[in-house]
């Protein structure tokens, strides 16, 4: 569970510090949303990156090693998220799930979009209606081994 | 609960006569994400739309009123969805949750994506180590209102 | 998990120095309903807000920097309240959700009565026969967007 | 279980000779929300209300029989509902509901917001930016008996 | 979460001193099932009988001052409890739930018995084939309001 | 699940019929309480009394049969009920369940009180501020065995 | 909460002292079966039995009258236990659970085989293919009242 | 799904019929603990068998084949029972669960008591103070293996 | 909904005829595993394979065109299984998953072993203390991208 | 709750020392599949093993003492896991878990595959496209037993 209490103390020192996602991106020359990620305690970071991370967020050895372990995933206290940010994007599964099935299988057969390797680009889209946010996902197509 | 007998209708005509979405979508000059939501009863269709997915999928005129009127949505038959490729995506919810949240509220600030006035494109996206599945989601980003 | 501390210690000199959520939004300008919800760790508040708050329960520095954070919303500890009144209006939903369903729709057609482009006004109704709690709600009417 | 089936009949009807909800509700000189909730299965009608609804609806005598019969209240499938317009209220019971307690308990002491002597009024608050969504509850006060 | 502490004090100085609820509530001058219900944190106190149970359970000032806030009531772990006493109560709802709905219904048409006008009379009634445990509830009947 | 279908089958007909649970209790000669729990189908009657209701309900031989056959108790839908009249009472148990087993126990010592060798009793208690209803529940104390 | 603690402090001198259940049960005098529950939080204690316990595993004044006092009952966390050796019993109710049932019914009529007034005993039996565990139950059968 | 078809079949003759669990059993030579189980859908029989069960019960060819395949295990619509009879077994589970663990791997170590290499056998137990239900179970010791 | 009858179509002509899963996947040319598993609705079959899984299993061309359609995936009633085989394979994942997990980042760094590009061999293994089922499972390890 | 905090204990110093699960297991002479679950709270030791694995982690004597408990078992923290590891092999239960239920017993009969009468090897598994992850499982088949 020590993986976590670092989550914590990440997340502390940068309401304290007042850090940007994007600045400690940047330092490690790598996306924020991958960083982002991995900040939160869903990914595993390199020695070099974790004691840059470590730099940034006074941390000590033994959390900079925490960093270099393979977490347990999973960022969200329930099944169904209370969050409304986070909630509307279960929706989007809830409500879209079935149509993204449909049209991967129609396009690629049976298989799956990779949630491992996959990328994510999230941005602001100006709009005079409003801006918006644009996310672009991008994962491999698996197909289903047959045997 | 008749919305969802068109539904399954729907679904057996298509296995039967071997349509595909993205021509329904071309008939009626929409987004084959949109159309296929709708038809996978997500949306409600205009009269003249419904006419025209009735002519495709053989639908009776009571039918076709039922396509005009707001389903009670969402697709899934669990809160956790079962399918691999739908889990991948309540996964990426999952693991990237707290993520998404984090980098919206540092370019945003207080609010939400939209999951309404929002619209989704699934591409195929040619990579010489395995073609890609690439979706964009664009939302418009709504401020917590203060009063 | 920090900003839940800064609830439970306004919480707590709430009890101690018998403070009164209208007197904290008075402090503010602005309405109690949006100020008690922030106080309770589901709004962001701006560095002037959270100063003045912070001055009426006795927080500290990183308390107040901490205020001004988006929090992880959700304020029940179950997804069936248990507590009589908060049930009341799960009750509501339960009981009145298609009735609200079937007449925004009649009204306004497909999509959503906003809650976050949304104010509620809670007050005291005088009734000869026992008085009324009255609650006026207001959310942007948010169509779906076909794309 | 039959009153259900009488609800799948009412809502038939409705979607075949296009009834609105609101004119249902003036035949009987009561309010669109109460009707309408009587009609998707929620509340008991007197024998009167019940011929009536069952003039409109093309019911038999058995169906008015039904609607006079007090139902087995709730109206959603799961006890986190997927819909996204009804989940919009949840969510407000979710991020509001403490914010409720605590300020019907300030101004009224240790009690609840009926959901029985309580009315609801559903209305189109024109703005131009954007049409919103009105809705006032009332519900008596009712302390806690001491004994 | 404070009146929390402040139950579990009370309870393990009803341990220590071998406290009897009766007891407490004559000193009170109230039925022991409320006031048992008010030390186990489901009920607020005046000022006055919380000084007296702060000076029967060794309170401080801050514990007295939470006693008179209303608490966040629910008493029990789970949503169906494991307990065999309280469980054998949750299984009345069960088994007997449609039957009082039916006969309320029968006598009083549609409405509840409320939980909130309501009193608990718990007894012993002696039996030669084994003393039974009485209980009379008595809620105010509230009819639905029509509108 | 055949036992199920007779409980259909006399609701249905009690509905046409416009019985009273009541009578069919008189006709019995035993509470209304048990009688209606059994044809709501959570009691199982002796042959005679199974006769009786088969007069008054219009069975046949094969639902007489079932009427004599120990069903499989239970009769409500979920864990948690959503109908507002029987949720009352699971809110007793909630709010009161704590409070019930303290006093039981402090008169008892450790044990349960029956829910097989129980009875109840329902009835309206005339009251000029609203009448009441009356619920005696009378259950024989069980202590745990210790061997 | 506090009874869990003395459970939690029995636990770790036990296995700090090596004891075992079988000579804590001889110094009492009673079932090994009945002594182990009440050690591991089920069952109350008279005042002699405490004291005895508490001598065995250092226990201090305040967890003996903890000993003594009536437990919330539950052993697991779960509803469905994930240890091995639990789970075996509970898919011993899964899979036999309506065998169990149709069989008492057919010996004793509708009624309960009692886990109040009920002991149990748990003993090694011998066997060239293997040892088993033999487990004998025993509870009282008691009739539902009719009334 | 047709096994439970069988299941349903052969309850529904059994009520028809009168037919007693105890007769099949000695009908086929085999216990009634095993034979009610597998009539209940949770065993497989032997061709023998199962053509001596279709006499019984007047099964038809295909129901006789389904009686010799191995059927989807578990007996129970709930995870949590409902029923009080076998409430009262997954009550055993919850209040001695640790328990019965504690006391099986005091006498055999790590392990399990097999649900498989299993046997029950129900019984009247008499008894003066009311007469009781008697239940031995058999299981199998399995010792955790190492590797 | 309706490849779920083709499913059930399939097992009931099995149980029928008499049919061994081995002899349809030799009569594909494919291994035991997949074959049974797309026959219970969990792989999509080419035109060719589907041809001849009617031809054994007596189904019509529509049944053949829902056997090429990729289905909804997910072969289980609920979340916890509760036929014994298969719950010891989800106690598997309960008792040796952090196991796996821990061994897998050992081995390979953080990434996922493919349950897509998997293949599963189950076989007999003669064994003198009793047979034995041994099953070799094989997924493509599939490393996190990191972006 | 102790055992559970060496677990945590020896998680803890594996991060610090960059120790091995292959190594302590070399040290044991066990299989590091066996140790790994040992050493994650799943297993008992014997005393050697114990001091052994103390030494190596530092532990106390009380620790090395716990170590020989056997514990209550079950690794994850709910009971569909959310880490994406852990959750392709509940997928795989979840997909083929009728599929190994149908052969399991075409090849055997009624019975099961035991998870405690099991091992489980877990190796790379070279390959140009990519290594794999190979995992072989073994257990003894328990037929169930008729009486």
């Amino acid at each position: 569970m020590t993986r976590l209490a670092v989550t914590e103390k990440i997340i502390e020192t940068k309401v304290r510090k007042q850090i940007q996602w994007k600045d400690v991106a940047a330092a490690l020359g790598l996306s924020k949303e991958w960083v982002t990620a991995g900040c939160l305690g869903q990914m595993a970071f390199s020695l070099e990156e974790a004691q840059k991370i470590g730099a940034i967020f006074d941390l000590d050895d033994m959390d900079i090693k925490w960093l270099q372990e393979v977490p347990y995933k999973g960022s969200l206290p329930e099944s169904v998220p209370t969050d409304p940010l986070i909630y509307r994007w279960y929706e989007l599964v809830n409500v879209y799930g079935t149509t993204i099935k449909a049209l991967i299988h129609e396009e690629f057969g049976d298989g799956i979009m990779s949630a491992i390797d996959f990328s994510m680009k999230l941005e602001r889209e100006p709009d005079p209606k409003g801006d918006r946010v644009s996310v672009i996902l991008s994962g491999k197509f698996l197909p289903y081994k047959r045997y």
